[in-house]
């Protein structure tokens, strides 16, 4: 794919074909007592239940599965804060290439775990961005492995898209979709695959407060990169990337951001009622669709679940801790 | 339905239609890792997921849609150490009436939250089977609230068959379902539902080491109640009924027993390869289908996963309690 080819309607329907054999069909839920609560009808894309637990799966697996056997042979790289790396390791796992993957120190055990199982090569840095690049960068020099971004490639994007494909042939086509962005390529995926195939759906990007990069770029119009972002949603701590902003600022109907208050009361609401764990990032939507007011009174909203890997035993509403 | 008039084809029919406005059609849910583990294909059918947490939905649901508006003025009264007390405490909720619900006293915190949550009306008792019915034999007498059994009564029976029904639909028709059994309600209206709809699917009880009643009465041929039962699966506690014995013991395969040590296991594996978190009675067929060795083998296997309702602050896996 060229650098500035913007996946066309017909490079998401081939990566939702190529993928199809290697990733799950998530269930769309609902849930009576999360209307009541909303006042709106909400669905809910459950890609906690995605392989590797999250949304990266389908990413990757479209990134890994357009590599020619040449670049495959040195195995593929990438800096991810967890769900990527998993669902890169795993992918690379099941077409029998290797995965270095550069991993910040302060990543949750479960997800680092969640790498080794799956035969990733692990190198930990320091939980900045300017760190995992360099540590990336050094890998790619001493194995001449392939670096796999976690959001800002055109592969990846249409990966993600395949999210929204699915949840738009499952239910109705919605008002709204609330949309979790980090670095961007879900949210990219999604503006793109709602743009083709329901054009008068709305999404909203939906950002922690203490990581409102996207918010502030949107504000003012221009890209302001991450700056030592504070947030209990450890998938979001990245900024957009220059394949994904473009796509947003063009496509994205609006940004909400919510506090990581809300981000654990709506973590614990979907567990209560819906006997659902999500992580906080996946949380943020849901916060958004529970506090955003009159603009969704009666609407049916789509909310991306995106992933699913908590540690049960430090979950932040628990008081035993 | 008369007492010895177990449901036909055409009850369990209707029931699927009478109920199918209040509950939920769950997901049935595969999972790569655990094929690969248990070397059979595994079917999951969430019923975690159904309203209030658990099947027991259905089973109310159906009994209560049956009652005249006579008997509906004074309440439905019913003892259970959860499931069903939530149940029948939404159901009565949806139809504008009270709900009497007698609860053990050892009953998870988490459920009896939930009950009162749906408006019922609690009373506690010892944690005995006769405690548990002259409680409610004394809210009968004072109310004239009509008694809706949690498992022994054959509109709950029917009630339950529907999340077989539904399996079959959803996949293809399996080799084998594996149920958990505690009073025999889920277990009865799956062989009858699989007995009806296939005949050919072989459907194997499942039940904890600690709590054996079945178990003993099906390879002594009579009905033996439990007695001084020991076992995590805290929804698994009551004996066989007169209505349930007889479905059973003319329908079921097999019965297999696990200990509270791999129900354990099974939780833990569910969470971390499926994300979905169930309680220890949905553990006890996973547990099966782990340990069950050759005769699971390249079959196709459905499991349902009868409730979700646990408390996340004391999962037994977890090493910081």
């Amino acid at each position: 794919m060229k650098l500035n080819d913007i996946p066309s309607i017909g490079d998401l329907m081939a990566a939702h074909e190529r993928i199809r054999p290697y990733i799950e069909q998530t269930p769309l839920l609902q849930s009576g007592q999360l209307n009541a609560i909303s006042g709106a009808t909400l669905f809910f894309k459950c890609e906690n239940f995605q392989k590797a637990g999250a949304f990266k799966s389908r990413g990757a697996t479209n990134a890994l599965l357009q590599l020619d056997k040449e670049t495959m042979r040195n195995g593929v790289v990438t800096h991810s804060s967890g769900n990527h790396a998993q669902a890169l390791a795993r992918a690379a796992a099941l077409f029998g290439i290797k995965a270095y993957i550069v991993m910040p120190e302060n990543a949750p055990a479960v997800k680092v775990a969640a790498v080794k199982q799956y035969g990733g090569i692990i190198t930990f840095c320091k939980p900045t961005l300017a760190a995992r690049e360099s540590s990336t960068e050094e890998i790619v020099t001493k194995t001449g492995a392939h670096i796999v971004h976690p959001y800002n490639d055109y592969d990846i994007i249409a990966g993600q898209s395949t999210a929204c494909i699915e949840l738009l042939r499952q239910g109705p086509l919605p008002d709204y979709i609330l949309c979790p962005v980090g670095g961007g390529g879900l949210l990219s995926g999604t503006l793109l695959a709602s743009r083709y195939l329901s054009p008068a759906t709305k999404v909203i990007a939906c950002e922690p407060e203490g990581a409102n990069d996207a918010f502030l770029s949107l504000r003012s119009g221009q890209l302001i990169p991450s700056n030592n972002p504070q947030t209990i949603a450890d998938g979001l701590l990245t900024s957009l990337g220059s394949r994904t902003w473009p796509i947003i600022k063009d496509n994205v109907h609006d940004i909400m951001t919510v506090s990581d208050e809300a981000i654990v009361h709506a973590m614990q609401l979907v567990w209560e009622r819906m006997k659902i764990v999500i992580e906080p990032s996946s949380a943020i939507p849901v916060a958004v669709a529970l506090s955003g007011g009159s603009i969704f009174k009666n609407k049916s909203i789509a909310i991306i679940l995106s992933g699913g890997n908590v540690d049960l035993e430090k979950l932040p509403w628990n008081k035993n801790l």
